[in-house]
């Protein structure tokens, strides 16, 4: 029999009274059960999904260190009319981290095999320092792959396949992609330019679009130009693409693609077409960089979509085989493809720091933090 | 062998000069090919899906008469920021009219059964004296029915046929629909009523609140009151309705009902979903009484949808059966569900004049104009 582990673990908390609450909760977990394993967690990223439940809606200007140097705690205001939305988590100290990898350190008797394993793991609570899931959660990594490695092979690499895999049900060609220079976006390069696919990379800025450059993306467009709209539509009618992937939400950007796939798809049109051109036209807003609302002027007819997409609903839309088909992927194009890099390791102690909340919650593109409890 | 037939042609023109130009042209048809007849159209309605082609983006403030009092002509000027989406029209006359309702005159051998027969026809250019089309594109009207009866057959019955159609083929039970004390919304009602398909209506003031009370709709929330949002909810989380059909399009209000979708959803939450409710929620833009942006306040997760609704590329989609089906409750119920009630008939010489075109481009809930070529 293993004996009872006890470790730390993040939680967060809203409480009723406005203040967000982050502290370290010493936690025991007795044995895994038969078909269960422990997992040391050596490896956790901060992705731009986590920081919801992470930080909640609080300000982060108002940030506060509490407690000791070893069990450090955060607290910070939230707006009062910010509230309304968080009913459902009040008072309830919530584990975070959606995904991670470690060492298994106790395994059930049908996982034996998995014993002393790196393996990586979705399914949260990954903000702690042991973590006790079904075996059949974990994947083993690839021989010589680190934690570090195997950390973040699920939301990001399975959101990039999602979206081609996404294309192709929906009946599309090519891709555009908003805030592509991201950890996902350059992900998404590398599949693309593997499987051919044309894909619309918009950016921000120059830097974004060098680091683009040195992946090999060949159609980057600079939302911050003042002719972005024409070179937009322009990349569209070259490349034919009908779908978009908006992590933003906010502003007009969603809208501004619909119309330049609109001006593209009237560029090849015989005649007048009162309703808009019959070209169906689908952007998808998959993340909130920008919270603000999403401003469309409709100037592209009546065949257009503009629908929230979500990794968990599209995987069981998708079904088991498709799901096994784009994890061996994953793990087969772990150190290539996929691989992510971080800006900084830090441990479950420094993720409570104001100065460290700071930096991750900026979400500067291509930087990217990685908590490692057993640290 | 029948002689060919002259008449009158209402045609619409925007030129390269920013200028729209409605004109009576005179039109001379050849004889109806073996599977075409010739209608004397004697009733075509003024529907606001009409109104895009027929005025473009004119500033109707501009508006001059001239001509003769028999053939008289109109002009206004188009402000040269909304020219831009005119290109593809530009200096064509465009002949406009969806729908109308008239005599066959002319028919040919392969239709001979039609001649005499009182007809509804779709297809565009029926703001006309005589329409010369297929013959399997017109509808016999049922005993007794009159071409006003059967003018507006096919846009409004349909399209309210197809907000039924769409709710059920995409799973959803109930319906939230906007604008809905106008023709097509109090047609809505009567086949909701019919079929047990529990249906929120949102109007805009009481005069059309108590018009649709007045035919036993149930569910009405008024736009203007200051607990709109808070009663729509309501209404939505006792009817259930995951599924929108908005005529307005610009402005707030789409969003604030995938808002209230999610509120009602999340009454029957049992725990905090940090990505909002996995409850589908979808509203259509089917029309634009509001022209301006889509402002939407994504405060609803990532479960929702908004897309463009058009008759056409529905019943395409819907395919042969289908269409049969509708269109057989459209002529059976002509009299009833799907009776139209007209403001006032106009000539075709009465579309131009600037006094009546003010009036019927107002869009007022409940006035709708039908023009008599044949007058």
């Amino acid at each position: 029999m293993s004996e009872a582990l006890t470790g730390l673990e993040l939680r967060s908390t809203v409480t009723s009274g406005g203040e967000l609450q982050l502290t370290l909760a010493e936690v025991t977990l007795d044995p895994p059960g038969p078909d269960e394993v422990i997992v040391r967690v050596e490896a956790a990223p901060i992705n731009p999904s986590d920081l919801g439940l992470l930080l909640g809606p609080a300000d982060i200007a108002t940030m506060k260190a509490g407690g000791t140097a070893d069990r450090p705690t955060l607290t910070a205001t939230i707006p009062p009319q910010r509230m309304r939305a968080m009913t459902a988590r009040l008072d309830e100290p919530m584990p975070v981290g959606n995904e991670g990898a470690g060492t298994v350190v106790q395994a059930g008797e049908n996982a034996r095999h998995l014993l002393g394993k790196k393996v990586g793991m979705i399914g949260g609570a990954m903000y702690t320092q042991y973590r006790k899931l079904p075996a059949r959660d974990v994947i083993i990594l690839p021989e010589g792959a680190s934690a570090a490695d195997g950390a973040s092979m699920f939301v990001n690499p399975l959101t990039a396949l999602g979206f081609v895999e996404t294309m192709r049900a929906e009946g599309h060609k090519a891709i555009v992609h908003t805030a592509a220079a991201s950890n996902l976006g350059q992900m998404l390069n590398k599949i693309c330019l593997a499987d051919s696919i044309p894909l619309v990379n918009i950016v921000r800025n120059d830097v974004q679009a060098a680091i683009l450059r040195g992946i090999g993306a060949t159609h980057i467009v600079d939302s911050s130009a003042p002719d972005f709209e024409a070179v937009l539509a322009d990349a569209i009618a070259e490349t034919g693409a009908t779908i978009g992937f908006d992590a933003i939400g906010g502003g007009k950007l969603a809208g501004q693609i619909l119309n330049a796939m609109e001006v593209a798809a009237n560029r090849n049109a015989t005649g007048y077409s009162r309703y808009g051109s019959t070209t169906y036209k689908q952007v998808y807003i998959y993340g909130m960089l920008d919270p603000g609302p999403t401003i469309i002027n409709r100037t592209f007819g009546f065949s257009w979509g503009l629908c929230g997409w979500l990794l968990t609903p599209f995987l069981m839309k998708a079904g088991e085989e498709v799901i096994a088909r784009l994890r061996q992927r994953v793990a087969d194009e772990l150190k290539t493809t996929f691989a992510s890099h971080y800006t900084a390791t830090i441990s479950l102690a420094d993720a409570l720091r104001p100065e460290i909340v700071e930096a991750y919650e900026r979400k500067t593109t291509g930087e990217k933090y990685l908590i490692d409890p057993s640290a």
